[in-house]
Parts: C-alpha cells; sequence; structure tokens
C-alpha cells in the first residue's frame, strides 16, 4: 500500500507505522459504533490504551485519523482495481472482477467502510478534497470498463455514468450486512451480483 | 398517509400537524447537513424560528424528531409499496413499480432518505425496534415479489434474500447523487435500473 506510507510519516519506522495502523483499525470500530462526532479523544485514548499526547504522537489530530481510516479502506480499493485492470480480459471479466474485488474490501473492512461511508462530511479543506479525488478516480475506472463494454458492442448502448451509480450502489451498499466472519463470503455475494449486473447491461 | 397521523398526536389539530411536519423538514435538512449528534437543540430553535418550549410541544425531544423523520420516509415508502401491490401484474411489473417509487420517494426527499441511513443507529428502544420492523417489512415485500418471480418461472433460480439486498442498494443509494430540482427525474433513473435488473433476473 504505497500510498497509505505516503499519507503517514515516511520518515518514522517500521514499528511507529505498525502502531499508528492498530489504532486506526480500532479507532475505526469505535467510530462505527458510536460515530465519529460522538466519540471523544478521551475515549480514543482508553480504546487505543494511549494517553493523549501518546496517541498525538501517532494520529496528529482526530480528523486526521478520520482521514487515515478512508485512506486504508481507499487503498485497498484502488489497489484491487489495479488488479482487476492488470488482469485484461473482457470488459465483463473486469467489471465481475472490480465487483469481486471491492466486495472483498467491504467484507474485511467493515467498520472502516461504515466511517467512510457515513463521516466523509466531516472531513474539511485539503482533506476532503483529497478524499473526493480518490473516490472520482474509482468511479471514473468504473465509467470506464462501462464504456470500454459499449464501444466494443459487448453491453447495450448505455449510459456509463448511470449505469457506473446503479453498479456502485449494489455493490458499496452491502457494507449494511455483509459482516467478516458470516456466513457469506465475499464471493458468495459477488458472483451472483456480477451474474445479475452482467446479463442485466449485455446485449 | 395513516401511519403518519398516528405517530403524531391525532388529538391535536391540523394546524399544530402541519406545524410539525414543517418542523421536521426543516430539522431533516438540518441534521443531513450537520449530522444529528453535531446539531443542537438551540440551531433545531434557531431553524424552527421556535423557543425551547415551543419546539418540545412539536416534537417532544431531539429523538423524537429523528424518529419522525424515519416515520416520514417510511410512510411514503410503504404507500409506494401498496400502491406497486395493488397495481398487480406480473413479478417483473411489480418490481419495476416498486424501483419507481422508491426512487421517487428518495428524490422528493433527499434530506431525510439521508438522515434515515446515515443516523438510525442513534434511534433506541422501543423507537429502534419500530424502525427495524417497518424497513424488514418493506424488505420482505421485495423478496416476495422476487420469490414470486421464481416460483411463475418468470425469474431465474435465484436467492430472494441476497437478490433483494442488491436491488436494494441499486436503488437506496441514488440518495447520494439523486437531487430534487436536478437534471435527472426519478424516472430517467428508476426506468434503466430497471431494465437492468430486470434482465439480470430474467430467464
Amino acid at each position: 500500500m504505497p500510498r497509505a506510507v505516503a499519507t503517514s510519516d515516511s520518515r518514522r519506522g517500521a514499528k511507529w507505522q505498525l502502531r499508528r495502523e492498530a489504532i486506526i483499525d480500532t479507532s475505526a470500530r469505535l467510530f462505527a459504533n458510536r460515530g465519529y462526532h460522538a466519540t471523544g479523544i478521551t475515549e480514543l485514548c482508553k480504546a487505543n490504551e494511549l494517553g493523549k499526547g501518546a496517541l498525538y504522537h501517532y494520529i496528529g489530530s482526530k480528523e486526521e485519523l478520520l482521514a487515515a481510516i478512508h485512506d486504508r479502506v481507499m487503498d485497498e480499493v484502488m489497489l484491487g482495481a489495479e488488479r482487476a485492470g492488470a488482469a485484461g480480459g473482457s470488459a465483463s471479466t473486469r467489471l465481475a472482477l472490480l465487483g469481486q474485488e471491492l466486495v472483498d474490501v467491504i467484507h474485511r473492512y467493515p467498520d472502516h467502510v461504515w466511517v467512510f461511508l457515513h463521516e466523509f462530511p466531516a472531513l474539511t479543506g485539503e482533506r476532503a478534497a483529497r478524499f473526493r479525488e480518490r473516490r472520482h478516480d474509482y468511479e471514473r475506472q468504473v465509467e470506464s470498463v462501462l464504456d470500454a463494454g459499449v464501444r466494443s458492442g459487448e453491453f447495450r448502448d448505455l449510459d456509463p455514468w448511470l449505469t457506473a451509480r446503479a453498479w456502485l450502489g449494489m455493490h458499496n451498499y452491502t457494507y449494511l450486512w455483509l459482516k467478516a466472519g458470516g456466513h457469506l463470503s465475499a464471493r458468495d455475494v459477488a458472483q451472483p451480483f456480477a451474474e445479475i449486473f452482467l446479463r442485466g447491461i449485455q446485449h
């Protein structure tokens, strides 16, 4: 995850990075359960077993922590999209792979994704802009696969923007009911979803 | 909307009811912009041009206000589902109508739906139970149309529960980008969504 390193502090050691990631994960669980605004620094310190000074040493500020949770999800989502792109194949194959990768991230990071999808309006300034940009990057990748499928004649003549929103909704919304450790794997969900969607847009 | 009257106070007059509904709508906008927890009673009073005593006279408590916003959305969603059910026709026709009605509510109540989908964990006790029950009622209607289509041989042999989640995600998620007064009408969205989904599940 090159981006995660770049957005934290690359001058710090590996131990510092690992501890920081553990703090991000613990805090994501807390924010998912209680909400970002309702969770105070005192609760974050307690959950992470750190004093205020030590916590700030790792995260800088509460909003930076929120941004780091967003980056942790987006790093994984973008990595998955890269893998799907690199695998090549038809537009249908690439769209199915994108779906598999996305549901897999949601399945592995339910708390982060909950925070990601619910609390993004709390990001401000530079952080909000950066998050919007990364999110748009991903959305454009979905649109571009759809567009490629229409151009190649593989998909019906559809609106890539609107169709991408249908696809994103279908996949992103799994965060509400798909839980790590539940009886459904990411593949159990992604495979039938891909079948519905691809039949829906192919000729 | 019989449920709206039943859940507020039927002993009050029509003028009281209208004022209460206006307060619910104004407060939904505020919660959607700032978040439920971050919005204080003082801000609610200011936005509604009411003193604290007068505000409580209409809404009882901040959580009751949140429940009323949920009910306002669910009343409309359930009414739409009733219309779709009463219209009869094939499972495909009923599913398309359900989609049209759902997107229409989301299009007309973007703030309420935002609050509905983001802040439901803030409801507690009886109110949380009631909300879950109504939400499940609606989800079961979607599952039941899918099940009917499978039984009649109109749809492929699919899992109604999982397929309902795909359908709900695709439609509910429109709250993030479908805005009243925007260039897309509810029908502009619901019609192509129905085409994708029905092709996806029909034989």
